[in-house]
This record gives C-alpha cells, sequence and structure tokens, in this order.
C-alpha cells in the first residue's frame, strides 16, 4: 500500500486537510495517509522546509511527501513535483521542498500543468485540494511523473543563512523552535568538532544580550530540571534546551535569534 | 476498504476520539479512518455542521461520516443515521447532519434504537463510544441502516441566518472563522452575482461600526501583505479576509458578527 | 492488519510523531497507526498513564500500544515491552504502561536491549525514533517479545493517592482534566456506593477553600447550563464538571487538587 504523508499549515481544526484527503481516496483507492504535521507556523516555508527534511527519509522508499505551505497561491508560482533517489515530493514552488528533495537527490523535476491530473475546476485559494492532492494521488495509482508537465531546473531554492565560523567562535542562528521549546540552530554537529567543542566540554552562549556558561550533553537526562543545556538534537542540528522546561519562553528566543557559541577551555 | 471519518469537539488532547476508533476496529475490522476535525468549538452544532458540509463531499461515495458534536447527550435527543445519494451520515438529532446531507439528497433516516448495535453498557455521558461509533461500524461491515431503528422524518433541521439583499447591499453575517482567521459569511457566489460584484470591483464593507473599502479579488496573492481583502472561499462562501494575517483578530470578527457590502460604482 | 497505537507528550506541531510512524511502516509495511494522543502535558507521566488506562481497552485484542512520555531519554531508565493478556505496551519503565498493562493482566515484561531490533545508530535523545517505533514494528510483524531482551520484573510502578474514605465523607484529588475542562478524581463508583451517595442525591464538594452544594447527575443534559454538577465518567471515575462550561478554569482546579465530598441527608 502506497504512502502518502500530508505537511501544510493549515491546522487541526477546519476541514481543509480532510478534503484534501477525500480528493486523494477519490482518485488513488486505499493509500496510507500520514500526517508529517498541520501546525506548521502560517506561512513560514523555511519552518515547513525545516520539518520536512527532518521527517522525509523516515518513511519507506516510494513514499510520496505533499506538502502545502502557500502563500503565493492562486498567483503565478508554479506547482511542483520533483523525483529524487527514493521519493517524491509534491508542493508549491517556493523552495519548500528542495532542502528535503536535495538531501535525497534530485532526479527531475516538473511543473504540474497538465489539466487532467487536477480537479476539474480549480480554485484561485486551495490549490492543496485542486493542484497539488490530486498530482499526488494520481503519482501513487502509478501516473508516471513526466506526465504531469514539463521538466524544469529553475526551481526556487531557499536562503538559509549559514553560521560564520572562526577559532572558536561561531556566529549562528535559530532556525526552528519545536514544541517543547528547544531551538534549533543552524550549527551542525561537525561544526561543533570544528571548534573543538565536545560533550561535558563548558561552552559560552550568547543569545542577542544574555550570556550563559553551559555545557553540551548527550540529552537532557545530563541536566538539572530548569537548567539550560546545549544538544545535538536528533537531526544533527545544535539545540538550545532546558531540562524539563521550555527554553524559547524562559530565554526569550524566536526564531531568527542570532546565537553566538564559544569554546572555553 | 471502507473510509469512515470522523468529526467530533472531543480535542485532540484526551482518550475520547481514539476510544471511539478502538471501539470502530473492533467490530469493523480494519476501516480507514480519516479526520475531518476533533478542533470544532465545544458544543458549537453550528460551526460543525458548516465544516461537515464544507467536507463531506470530496470523500469517496460510500464513506460513512460520524459526527458527535453532542451538548445534549445523556438527555432524550435521538441517535440518527442518514442516507443520502452517495454517503451515511450518523451522530445526534440536534441538525449537525442535516445541512451536509441535505446537500447530497436525503434518502432515509432512522433513530438509532436497537441495543444489538450498540455497546452493551450504554454510558450517559459518552454516545460517542457507545452508541454512534458502533452505529458506524456496524454500518461499515454492512449492516443495514433500516436494522438500526425505525425510519424517522421529524429530525432537527437548524436554522440558519439567510442573507437580506436590496439592490446594491446585502446584509449578511460571519458564520464560520477558520484557523487563518478567514471569515466565511452566508454570503455565496450567485448572491454576489446579485450585488453586480465582480473580482476587482470596489466593495464597501461595514462590520458592526466599522467602515473599510475593499476589493473582491481572486486570491490572497493579488493584495499587499497585511490588506483586507474578500474573497470567494473554496466553497462558494463570501469571505473576509486579510494577505498574510488573521482577519478576524484584525477587524475584531467573531461567530454572528453582522456584516454589511455595498457594491460601489 | 495490525493495529499499532500512539501516546506521546510531542505535540502535533514537529515532525518527532511522523518520524516514528516512518520508521514502524519501513520496518513493519503496512500496519494500522492510530493516534491515541499527542497533547499529553509535557513530562507528565501520571496524565498520560490515565489517557492509556483509560483507551487500551477499547482496541482490537494483539493491538500494540506504544507510548512515548520519556522525561528520563538518554538516562539510564530501561525500555520496556509488556505483554499483557490481551495486548502488548511498548515504552521507557517511568510506571507510564503500568496501569494499564496491570488492568489487563500482564503476562511477561522485558526490558529492549537486544540492539538488533533498534536503528542502527540510536541518538541519546529521541528513543521514540530509535528504540521504542523499532520495538513496536518488529513486534508487528511477528517477532516474540522475548527476543527483544531478557525479562524483568521490578519495572517501575507509579504510586497513586488512594481516596481517604470514612463514614459519609471521603477526601480525594483531581488526577485529569480534561479538554472541556472536566475534572476527574481518584473516587471510583464504588467509592460513591460506600459513601451512599446515588444518582439525584445532594453532595457538599468542598475544593480547596471553596464549598459548593451540588449533585451527582447521570449526564450533563440533567444540569442547567453553567451549573457544577458531578458525574461518573465514561471510565468510572467521579468528575466534576459544569454543563457547557469549563469547570477546571471556573473553579480554579488544577491536577492535584484536593477535593472533599460528602453526602447530604
Amino acid at each position: 500500500m502506497k504512502v502518502i504523508t500530508l505537511l501544510t499549515d493549515f491546522g487541526e481544526k477546519d476541514h481543509y486537510v480532510a478534503s484534501m484527503k477525500g480528493v486523494i481516496l477519490s482518485i488513488a483507492g486505499p493509500v496510507m495517509l500520514i500526517d508529517i504535521s498541520h501546525e506548521v507556523p502560517k506561512f513560514d516555508v523555511r519552518a515547513a522546509a525545516y520539518v520536512l527534511r527532518c521527517a522525509y527519509k523516515y518513511f519507506p522508499a516510494g513514499t510520496i511527501h505533499l506538502v502545502v505551505v502557500d502563500p503565493g497561491v492562486g498567483t503565478e508560482r508554479r506547482a511542483l513535483a520533483v523525483k529524487t533517489r527514493q521519493y517524491v515530493f509534491v508542493g508549491p514552488d517556493n523552495g519548500v521542498l528542495i532542502p528535503a528533495a536535495r538531501d535525497d537527490g534530485i532526479v527531475r523535476a516538473v511543473s504540474i500543468e497538465n489539466r487532467r491530473y487536477m480537479r476539474e475546476a480549480v480554485s484561485y485559494t486551495f490549490h492543496g485540494r485542486d493542484i497539488f492532492a490530486p498530482a499526488a494521488a494520481h503519482l501513487a495509482r502509478g501516473v508516471p511523473i513526466e506526465e504531469l508537465g514539463p521538466e524544469v531546473d529553475d526551481y526556487v531554492v531557499p536562503e538559509y543563512a549559514e553560521p560564520h565560523i572562526e577559532d572558536c567562535e561561531a556566529e549562528a542562528e535559530v532556525i526552528y523552535i519545536d514544541g517543547f521549546g528547544n531551538c534549533a540552530t543552524n550549527l551542525r554537529e561537525d561544526d561543533l568538532a570544528r571548534l573543538g567543542i565536545k560533550y561535558g566540554d563548558e561552552v559560552e552562549l550568547e543569545l542577542e544580550k544574555r550570556r550563559i556558561v553551559t555545557k553540551l550533553l548527550p540529552s537532557f537526562g545530563y541536566a538539572r530540571p530548569g537548567e539550560v543545556l546545549l544538544l545535538i538534537n536528533s537531526e544533527g542540528f545544535l539545540e538550545v534546551a532546558v531540562n524539563m522546561g521550555n527554553a524559547a519562553r524562559e530565554l526569550g528566543v524566536r526564531p531568527g535569534t542570532k546565537v553566538r557559541v564559544k569554546a572555553l577551555r
């Protein structure tokens, strides 16, 4: 049975996600529908791209990942289907698919234009239901990606801040705050190696105007309840956390907050 | 594989929805369970009726739509199963099923009374688990609707406000606010035609005491970020929205807020 | 088709639950994945144990219940799989599984230690994905529980407050507040019988410093809108509720709030 995942900013309250699922089941018959999230902050393409990149690779090869975080719906932005080494990604051409797709290796991208694979009446405001869900459903029932429209290679690529690393110091920023208040930064595991920081080391952390001396620890349980710590999160990003607490709230961190990390030796 | 959708005001936090799903799977074996929403405002039969009416028709013919928004649980209100041209609806007799069922065309309604198709012990407070979920599950495994109980035709029909239209002006009201803060009104696409309003036209909008000159636009992307606009939403209702913003919050709109719409020419 | 339920405190926003589901589907192939809840209050083992105990028994025999509410992740706490008369429970050894498992009857508990049934790289922070989800998936595809690791019988057993009952008076406490604001206490149906309280009886309720005369009623609909009432909830616990209202908010009740119940005759 084919797996289709869904990732949107539609929220859990309204009928939007269910309408998409109904459309998929009506076209593709029984498929396994798995929600990645519908609580991505509204219109936040960058957060959705991060969440997708974190989750996509745990699914069986052949899974179709359907993403609708689409502030440009109804304008001229294209609709994309992207075949990678193991998966297919379907969503708007606003960069949301690309970090995950590139991580897996892009084989071919097409602009979804063939009206035969859309709902008969395409609304201006709900392409999730009228274009993206039908495309994913037709792919699930075996329609080749080339049928959906012409190949393109000028898709939108999101630009993310790269951390700046010099000697024993890094300037980075918070790119995602999860539901526990853990703050993922754009520093990766190997950046820490370059900084010479290993588990148990003391680290000076500067969050905008606040300075904290903390430690890189293997997991929450190594810190006291309420204590600030640094972690490598499960996707390999450096994370600022508070054991049994909410780091974002307690430290006043938001997506985009600058973080300076310095090894103390 | 049969599809059963679930629509409740139980929220996502508790075990109530899961208990219903467990009951269904125990009776019907493998069926496809799709959540429409469990975040309908508590006890809000009108909002649930709107959400159901928006979503039901995208599902494959034969889908069973199970709705438990049931402020009268434990009192004398009846339990209904309603067969329509393509679907079956199951839920309390408080009007929540009727707008969707009528939209599809009611074939037969029965009052669920046959204890053979309920859980052995029926609680006073959780008919979702003890009456409605078992009814849906038995229908999914092929029990004819007539088996559930006697036919009825005096089911509760909700009364919704109809907009008042005169010349180039309409008095309407907000009937649903979605998770983006978009405010659906009870004005429909053809009401706008009667008012002579078409895409691109300027419109005077009066929201309780506030007056705004805005435009009917095909989609969010045609407005500037933060700008108020009018849309025909994906279900054909006129909607007050703010591009990249939350109209309900920014304009102080609530369900029931009066809206006056006037063509400017 | 095997059923696996999921109960976590991960929230609906992030990719954590989806990653676990992807891992399960990759190992076990098509299984039915049913969410019990992901909105259990963070780190609240007691609430999760209550929710699990309420929901587990409605599922078909053979269902695997996977629970990840795991404040001790990354420390030395063990990972458990517990076979009961009809189900298998998988989760951390912090007591969360035990009230449900005991209710069904524990047959055998093992400490999950066999790395063959874990993901290749086990992170310090996400055992849900790396240990618990793979264990559940391998069990679903038929691996015997004994394969996962050595049998144990010294698992953590949570201690819950027992109500204190004397004559016509009981000292109890609130153990769970649901999404409607209903406040479940640790008083059970038969405790009320011992107190001589039956439906319709007047009861004096003392909530910390507040005293209310109310009634034990069969369901919400027997009270006026806004009125405080006592109910036996659908799992047999005494509940303080407000018809069409939110008892926890209106009465200032929290988990752990002391409740004194006294029959008035």
